[in-house]
């Protein structure tokens, strides 16, 4: 049994979105009980991470420190075309996820308890992102 | 053919511990002879890396270097609630991987010569990790 | 339906190879219309990541930066066996991807517009990789 649907995501500029709501509801409407969830992050300067779903501060401090790891406006990068968050936006979604797999165990995504699943917008302006989820199992 | 297994994973604190036989007893029990494994760390602050098996040198500047790229204690991190290791706890399982899937071919693990499945730990007190390993094919 | 095939990678040291046209013909001679794709980088100082496939420029930033991360002849990495860019070659490993997981969609890969699949090569001298492309799917 397959299943895919395409989720839509408009960002309100650099930050993490939470979509694990978007993604359990394709879980149930697919009725795969026993299977996989694939999560596929259309984009080179968005992209994926499962990370901490309580205290809103873990999360500020992720994109803190990707700031750190990969400054914006480095001198050292040469691909500006779109502005100082340009490079370092491919850099981020280097370092995060494109793709995810999440088991899907009992009719429902075997995440644990702490874990949501978030699309992290890199560029400082709004975009319209897309997310393919695709679902296979019994 | 579908197989579903939880492995509990007893963490002596910050570290990696090997899980590649453990898998392959997985890939094993299954009878999948093609197909795929997928590994997926139902945690926030400790995830999975594929890296060098053979010495355990090279392990051991792959944690220091996480520990230069995240470090404790950064004055920077708000999110200390567990401790000046929990947010970069959470930075470098953003960093490493939560989930990771292994092609089968043979009925084994199609892994490099020198590619070792681990847990990281990055926590310093110990932990029960949970990994779940979900095998689809033929 | 399943279906593997091994691609063999002659690369001239570190760089980043383009390998869509290459896994694009394998989901054709898969016959796979909805599914999924898994590549797998059977190596530890080799990886993957898919990335801007437009502008050189914004892939040369990028390993740039990974030069940044995870410098050559740190002298805190102990184990440099194999040369000053051993250790560097896991630590950049680790930061990308072994595994990548692209949906099938209408008898293709689902990847956006500017989304390249890249090899990357983390030695300095030339090296044969190895990516196997697992395909599901119907």
């Amino acid at each position: 049994m397959q299943f895919q649907r395409q989720i839509e995501v408009r960002t309100n500029g650099r930050g993490l979105v939470d979509l694990t709501r978007e993604v359990a509801a394709c879980v149930r409407d697919s009725r795969v009980t026993s299977g996989l969830a694939v999560l596929f992050c259309r984009h080179t300067s968005a992209s994926l991470v499962i990370t901490e779903n309580a205290d809103p501060s873990a999360r500020g401090d992720l994109l803190d420190w990707l700031e750190r790891v990969a400054p914006d406006g480095d001198p050292r990068n040469v691909h500006d075309a779109e502005g100082p968050d340009d490079s370092p936006a491919h850099q981020r979604s280097a370092l995060l996820r494109t793709s995810e797999t999440i088991p899907i165990a009992g009719g429902a995504l075997a995440l644990g308890t702490w874990q949501g699943i978030f699309l992290a917008e890199h560029r400082h302006a709004a975009h319209s992102r897309s997310v393919l989820v695709h679902i296979s199992g019994e």
